[in-house]
């Protein structure tokens, strides 16, 4: 068997991002023990990384040793005892695997259902909990599924009103649009590492505010998971002398999120998020010149992750793998509702990018004339001032 | 904030063991979407790897994008429903462990209890079973709190002969000592990347029998756990052209896994035992050349981590400081009963060579002279023939 190497790619899908040169050489660092003074320093710098990202002083805020998915049902399985009430919001894939993994956590769970590419109405929201309450209420801020963007803070009021707790998915938020946890008054958080943190995937960040570890201390009986119990993973990240043995943390992916977060704190974390408008607003021009409808109003776009119609008459598959085989570039499927019917582009972390942009829609322009779509693709991008 | 700089270690604890530079260099290439194709492919070999290392052909082996805790986790929660009755041979913490993830799976569990530093007894399994069945048998190969070696192919055959399914940690036992799932007839193991094979933390190796997939296909309720359910993971790892979206795994770990896998059967997995059970051989002669005293019976004494007695008047956490800090040196604490009575010394993987013995005897030496315990340690290494 051969060493594996690596094909060069220019990722441009709903995630993994591209990854920062220094942030894969940090992570090929040696290993050190997990029990390392030294690591447990490390450990406690990513908590204040992560704190200053996500906009909050919870001093329960870590990565679960685990990818986004697993620290989605973490936060679920901590909080929610047989019979609770939950409501969902559904707009896409996340917001259903919530209300799934919620089922299993034995809750009653209650669909709010939003059309697919849209975003979750606060309205809406508040009059499902006046009609009936819930203890937790979830969304997903980003939709990586859809590349919508939701109204957080909105929603995050009316859970206070009711006094109902917020679960909250920012996987393809972090970094790339606004999260404020303390001002907007956020009760539980998570995120992935994979998206506009520009780390690899393997890791999720979150963050749980007070009232959510009141309710967490007055559970009777224990989570259902053990490696996800929040009680223990907090002794585990805990800090020197006071750290107690839970799980063997995935030492070099640490060091990998580490650099990660400090590139996006180096640059600014306003700065990261304007730069992701920006570049969203660029791309977004350049599809329109190449004819190609996006599926998200503009006002609930998500600047990190589009939606695009597949022009009429192109092969899904095909095309997408043309674009891989021929230009390296790795554009993501529809999901769901939109499988076979629309394309997402990222433009996350380290890959959003006036180069990657270019890159892309050049790429795109001669699949449209490889597949006989349109002649003038080409053109149409020289005309709208896109760099070859 | 600076950039992380890794210090230099010599890792000779109970895991991570020390990583070789081409799995390290491996892990640090370009992250690729985890739907390409190239990737897709690279899932099947490290597939193909695992079964190669734990002797088995299930299809149903594949690593789980998490920490070894969170397998042993998996493992319960998929094969056991509400009032099941499971058997948990207890000699050391992860049997403590086992025994309580599974009472949050809300089955009926049993602690069948050993000294900590011995072995699991068949005969007693066997006593166990005929005074009261068990769907479920779970013990621990090889119990890296104890440096215990169990016989999973004697307690294997209880099982099998009263119908018990079994689930086997080997987190600390693939590739340093023998494992043959078919040959012995076990239904479920799982493992860790972070001792003998040498990978970094974070993924944890499983490997599940036809047996444990009948009793996954007649549970009543889906696994309480969306993120470790069998039957979505499975599909996440059926190969090009079945896959189904689950998570997004850590890429570059599998990268990483992949190339100590090939390093592992590059050497041969009979040579990776051998060579672990020689080296253990001269780091216990070592050891008794300096006085200490080893903790664990010879027969029943796990090659890879080695529990050794602390020298009367010792301090437990100064003496591990200064090896860590003069020497670079980490040694494992003792855990459970022994934390402050004993030292676990680990040779795993790429960690278990010569230079390594020498450099921890002559270590372990200076510290004892250091702390005033024994002025001759060195000349008596001399005079046992080890590498100054």
């Amino acid at each position: 068997m051969q060493p594996f190497r690596a094909p060069e790619r220019h990722l441009m899908g709903p995630g993994p991002a591209p990854v920062a040169p220094s942030v894969l050489a940090a992570s090929a660092q040696p290993t050190i023990g997990h029990l390392d003074p030294v690591f447990i320093a490390l450990m406690d710098e990513v908590q204040q990384q992560l704190r200053q990202v996500l906009g909050t002083q919870n001093p329960y805020t870590v990565p679960i040793s685990a990818p986004a998915t697993a620290a989605m049902e973490a936060c679920l399985a901590n909080v929610l005892e047989e019979g609770d009430s939950v409501l969902v919001c559904v707009n896409g894939v996340f917001g259903t695997r919530l209300a799934e993994m919620a089922r299993r956590c034995r809750a009653q769970v209650r669909e709010l259902a939003f059309d697919w590419g849209r975003a979750v109405e606060p309205e809406a929201v508040r009059a499902a909990l006046a009609e009936q309450p819930a203890k937790l209420v979830c969304w997903v801020q980003a939709e990586t599924s859809t590349g919508v963007l939701s109204d957080s803070q909105a929603l995050a009021a009316i859970c206070r009103e009711v006094g109902a707790l917020s679960l909250v998915d920012c996987v393809t938020a972090i970094a790339g649009v606004p999260i404020r946890i303390d001002e907007w008054g956020l009760d539980m958080v998570y995120a992935g590492t994979q998206k506009c943190l520009s780390a690899p995937p393997g890791l999720a960040p979150i963050s749980i505010g007070p009232r959510a570890l009141e309710a967490l201390a007055a559970r009777e009986r224990a989570p259902q998971s053990w490696f996800m119990d929040f009680n223990l993973l907090g002794g585990y990240w805990a800090g020197e002398g006071k750290r107690a043995y839970h799980h063997t943390a995935p030492v070099n992916a640490v060091y990998g999120l580490h650099e990660a977060l400090r590139l996006l704190l180096e640059e600014g974390l306003e700065a990261s998020w304007e730069r992701h408008a920006a570049n969203a607003r660029r791309l977004w021009a350049g599809l329109e010149a190449l004819g190609i409808r996006l599926a998200v109003p503009e006002a609930e776009r998500l600047p990190p992750l589009t939606l695009l119609e597949i022009p009429e008459g192109i092969d899904d598959a095909a095309f997408r793998k043309y674009l891989l085989e021929t230009h390296g570039l790795e554009i993501g499927a529809g999901l769901g509702q939109f499988a076979g019917r629309c394309w997402r582009i990222g433009l996350m972390g380290h890959g959003s990018n006036e180069v990657a942009i270019g890159r892309c829609l050049r790429a795109l322009a001669d699949g449209l004339t490889h597949f006989g779509h349109r002649a003038d693709a080409a053109p149409a991008l020289d005309a709208a001032g896109v760099a070859a």
